[in-house]
């Protein structure tokens, strides 16, 4: 575990904390730019693998970046709105599938393996599900400073690209309801099928994330009281790893639709509090892209899938791998003996 | 090298062997659709990863498709075309960027370390470049069916699957008139900034395309007939290594616009004979996202790359790799005691 990054000991301390999010270093990308450039091959023509590399370099402070360490956390935790009917699974399948997770057997676990990445899995209470917020907040202060904690902590600050992911039954419901809270728009613009809810099942979640707009209408100008009233755990978690990732300078592959809506509460703090992350891919979940659109980030990936468990960015983490072994690797033009244009 | 798989003589007994095409095992690829139904996710959550793993079963022939042995194979070739200003870069570029290659200092040497790809390099001829275009053919039938051999003998039987690529100073130009001889519409559809021409450049190139397809336009209703009208060896080398994988039933990864463009022209044989051929990445390059549509292929990636050199496949070849990982290592819902919906 890592010593506590930023404090979660009350929200007023940790606001004050957060007034002051390090910045991405404006030298060492510019180094980064200026090796691409000399790089044999046209400029530009690596396209986005360009991008990247001065992205990483910027973060991890060096015109060489490098991942030796790639690690992947997966939160999970359960939801009180699933009383309402939201999902189709039940919702033992939570802790079903953290188990699977630590067998080795779900497919957060080979896509980890195949790009390099160290996973651990964060259970959050998953016999103490928030509390379902038709009926009133997810979340009292104590409950999301302690998931917030879990998150940061479970961050190592060795990382070189910390990898985050998702699992938790309904939590498709509580990320549509983050998304409306956080952007705006209309419960239609955020609620998907999620895990395969059919047509009723999709009339239960808009049905639930009206409700829960409404009830929460008070709380929903700030992100931390937002986390309160919808929840969940896991997001608070999430929210909690992408804050101590930024503090540790450490770039975040955030995964598909929960992942993204999770973080993207945080986007309302001042500072560009996601500067540091990359949206791993657009997932198939509706209301994915609109949410990339007013976050002004574009996917690395679009593969339609609609995992969630940290699937994207698994797969992403490869591009960004390729992206940096081309980065360092590559002869210059004078190195190589190549005729410039 | 491998054995001939088949004629090439001469093309009259090289069209008859095409007559028969093999194709995609269904059997294999409904074991495989099968396994994807039991495993611990909803299904179809991972989206193309899914449809992956069951496109390599069918060509593979085993609902359990592997990649062991991944071979990448880049063509290099010049152009008579060049003579018309389409290029920036001087022509001896392309044996410099072989050189590279072969040193190790290239992009698709660093992509193909990252994602365990086998590269080879075929230069063809290059201090004897095809026939400027627009004042006659650029290749005889001879030269033809050289290049077409040299692609087919390079395939590695052995391989799993097989990366293409191509560099050649001006091949851009060629690809736009391949495109446009294979496609229709007219040359402003096909022709691009390439390597980095400015818009005289354009222009040069333009009018080049137009002149040949002008020029050629009896010989434009045949494949074959087409590459001896435009070449280039690379070309023609990446058709002949795209039949030599078909009669192996070794699954193809194309790159980008001159590759695709290259497999493009072999679309109008019978049999849909690009059936076992994904095309990578959907390049920066104009005309790319066109004829993807006229070949009713979606690419796996969308990384605005304009490389060429077999990148595009490379990068994509860690998806692919991540599609078997999940399909061959994940647990069953039995497997994991978890419920289903």
């Amino acid at each position: 575990m890592a010593e506590q990054v930023f404090p979660t000991d009350s929200l007023a301390t940790l606001r004050a904390h957060l007034g002051v999010l390090p910045s991405s270093d404006e030298i060492a990308e510019a180094a980064a730019r200026d090796r691409q450039a000399n790089l044999t091959k046209p400029l530009g023509a690596l396209g986005r693998l360009e991008e990247l590399a001065v992205f990483m370099a910027g973060w991890q402070g060096t015109a060489r970046p490098r991942i030796i360490r790639a690690q992947a956390v997966v939160f999970a935790g359960n939801h009180g709105v699933c009383a309402q009917g939201v999902n189709p699974f039940p919702q033992e399948v939570t802790a079903q599938m953290v188990a699977n997770f630590r067998a080795g057997g779900a497919a957060i676990n080979q896509l980890c393996r195949a790009s390099g990445a160290e996973l651990s899995v964060v259970a959050l209470e998953l016999d103490r599900p928030t509390g379902d917020f038709t009926q009133g907040l997810a979340m009292n202060e104590a409950d999301l400073l302690e998931a917030l904690a879990r998150g940061a902590e479970a961050v190592d600050p060795a990382a070189d690209v910390l990898l985050l992911g998702e699992m938790g039954i309904g939590n498709s419901t509580v990320a549509a309801a983050l998304a409306h809270a956080t952007f705006g728009g209309t419960a239609v613009d955020w609620v998907g099928r999620g895990t395969g809810a059919d047509d009723a099942g999709v009339m239960r979640k808009l049905a639930a994330v009206e409700a829960g707009i409404k009830r929460h209408a008070a709380l929903l100008d700030d992100p931390f009281t937002t986390l309160m009233a919808f929840g969940g755990r896991e997001q608070a978690a999430i929210c909690g790893a992408v804050l101590a990732a930024r503090f540790l300078r450490i770039p975040v592959l955030l995964d598909g639709f929960i992942c993204t809506a999770a973080a993207a509460v945080l986007a309302r703090l001042e500072g560009d509090a996601l500067a540091h992350c990359i949206v791993s891919h657009a997932s198939a979940e509706l209301g994915h892209c609109r949410m990339l659109v007013h976050l002004g980030k574009a996917p690395i990936l679009d593969l339609n899938m609609r995992l969630g468990e940290g699937s994207g960015a698994a797969v992403a983490l490869s591009v960004l791998r390729a992206a940096l072994e081309a980065h360092n690797g590559m002869a210059t033009f004078a190195e190589a003996g190549v005729s410039g244009a």
